[in-house]
């Protein structure tokens, strides 16, 4: 690392997703010229294009903070994880989860293969001692403040445990990446009448309850409350979170598509279009998933985060931003403690209620 | 029943709902005058203000096909509902379930205690024989043709034959309501990559594809292609559809409420607001929840139909308009037969798979 180096480094797969590394190098211009990221960068790819693009970029002149791992393989996304993982020891996703394993590097990001990245980072660095299951945490903007929806697809079939965890998970990610001292957290499920949720929320709400000492726990929630900003961490499992995570994305774009359908059907109509289109841009700006890229690997021993395939420049430059921010919080140690003290909670009340 | 009558009586649980029973005459009217609805009305709810507001609204005229049914009392939306249905017998909701269960009506509708509704409906009319749970089906607009979505919250505990008998289910009320002859069911799940989706749709996938000769079923779809109408019926439990359902509606409003904030910004803004103010009503009306109200409770032996406690009478005419096409269709009937060959191929499927 060079002298201008601060003490964190992030590793980037920049062959991973469908734009490739030139969006790449684009994002990190952006996080450092815009966003004046103030870290090291360690990208792994092919040498000779990332030379090339970051020249391009005049971002040679960072080379005291730029490094780059050559690599000559990538993992598709078609690819089955495990397969690809044992056959691509030298792709640009695996040599940089390594970096991190073998701290190189504080957090590693990537546009890639979600399977395979989940996969990879469990396998290589493994869960915090007391968490099961790594989940999938992800910023989504609301009526007031973003909030943290988790699980959003690691893990499809999860427990009441799993889910007591990925509220402490998320609290801890509140806590990092959107500076909330003390985030509320709600539980995701139906009904307010007798025999609302099911099972498996109607066993999390009195854990939850447990632990309200470690998390700062407010209650369940219901879809049509999920956009009004009350909360700032919402916990759900791993198949809800994805579903709700990837229908609302959907119904985003198909808004905006009948909006545009609309908005053409005659020459008033497109007059005021003109005139608004600022509106439809900040609207985009602010609700759309470039904000927020970046959804990290919860409950790994290493930062791993995970941005859209189809992240754009202004993506990667968050999701770069995130990065250093969960590495600035020490997110990995908070979590561990807190898991432990829950553990213990949750052991204590299964006892209680043996029979 | 009087000269004009055809084969076919509504029963209207007039007193449920946000907006009470002038909202619903006011919906009466528009479905009798602007929809030309054919059939018989018979309402219940408080008799001298149903009168009164027949006469207001002029559709005294119609006496021949307007009955009313004074009922004394209202099942509350924050009510237990067993309890409810038990200690007001007299209400306008358990009376107009009643007109159903005596088949002195084809269906029923309300917009009251959906708790209420479903419980009162199951304990009165039963299920159609061979069907375990009752599902509420939900017609959602898409990029292209809308599609039925089933269940969104009658029974957020499913098995896999409870998504099987989903599928048949809203399959049959896709024929009905949306007048599609060979709907493609889809079932909902997450990934695309190994170990995709859970236990529940990996279960159900091989069974839906066990009666795909009763059922025209086209494989899982992910959220983010739930909008995209390439598919007729979209299958779930109860809970992921509640939420994807409620989180939906709530992410209209919200993006609705974000556009207009950014449209009142400045001058310019304002006034492409103003000229293109048609297209933004337009888009509402596309997408909006008004148009397709009136949920069905599938597989109960009679039609219940569930509006939103917030209907508008917009929202109300549609719902008599989709009463009246389940009850023309016998969707009863066909539902009854489809379930039967189903359970056979499922039980011989479970078999043949024993050890």
């Amino acid at each position: 690392m060079g002298a201008s180096a601060v003490n964190c480094t992030i590793a980037v797969d920049t062959m991973g997703g469908d734009k490739g590394p030139t969006e790449f190098i684009r994002g990190l211009f952006y996080a450092i010229e815009e966003l004046k990221l103030d870290c090291n960068f360690t990208l792994v790819g092919n040498q000779r294009l990332l030379e090339r693009l970051l020249k391009v970029r005049k971002l040679d002149v960072y080379s005291d903070r730029i490094n780059i791992i050559h690599s000559t393989q990538v993992i598709g996304m078609n690819e089955k994880p495990i397969q690809a993982l044992k056959s691509k020891k030298d792709s640009s996703m695996v040599k940089a989860i390594a970096l991190l394993k073998d701290q190189q590097a504080n957090a590693m990001i990537s546009c890639g293969h979600t399977g395979a990245l989940m996969a990879g980072g469990t396998l290589r660095l493994r869960q915090i001692p007391g968490v099961d299951r790594p989940a999938l945490g992800i910023i989504v903007p609301s009526k007031k403040n973003p909030f943290v929806l988790t699980d959003v697809g690691a893990n499809p079939e999860s427990t009441a445990e799993n889910l007591v965890h990925n509220a402490i998970l998320g609290s801890n990610y509140a806590k990092a990446a959107l500076k909330i001292a003390n985030p509320r957290v709600a539980l995701l499920t139906i009904g307010t009448e007798e025999g609302k949720g099911n099972t498996l929320t109607n066993t999390t709400h009195p854990l939850l309850q447990k632990v309200d000492g470690i998390i700062n726990y407010v209650g369940p929630i219901e879809g049509f409350q999920l956009f009004d900003g009350d909360v700032d961490v919402v916990v759900c499992d791993g198949f809800v979170g994805n579903i709700v995570l990837k229908s609302s994305e959907a119904l985003f774009g198909f808004i905006g598509s009948t909006m545009r359908e609309e908005l053409v059907r005659n020459v008033k109509r497109k007059i005021g279009a003109v005139l608004s289109k600022s509106a439809f841009k900040d609207m985009k700006t602010r609700l759309g998933p470039d904000q927020h890229a970046g959804a990290p690997l919860l409950g790994l021993r290493g930062n791993i985060l995970k941005s859209h395939g189809s992240s754009n420049y202004i993506a990667i430059a968050n999701a770069l931003r995130i990065a250093k921010e969960v590495v600035t919080h020490d997110m990995i140690d908070s979590i561990g403690s807190e898991i432990n003290q829950a553990n213990v909670l949750i052991t204590n009340s299964e006892t209680e209620t043996a029979p």
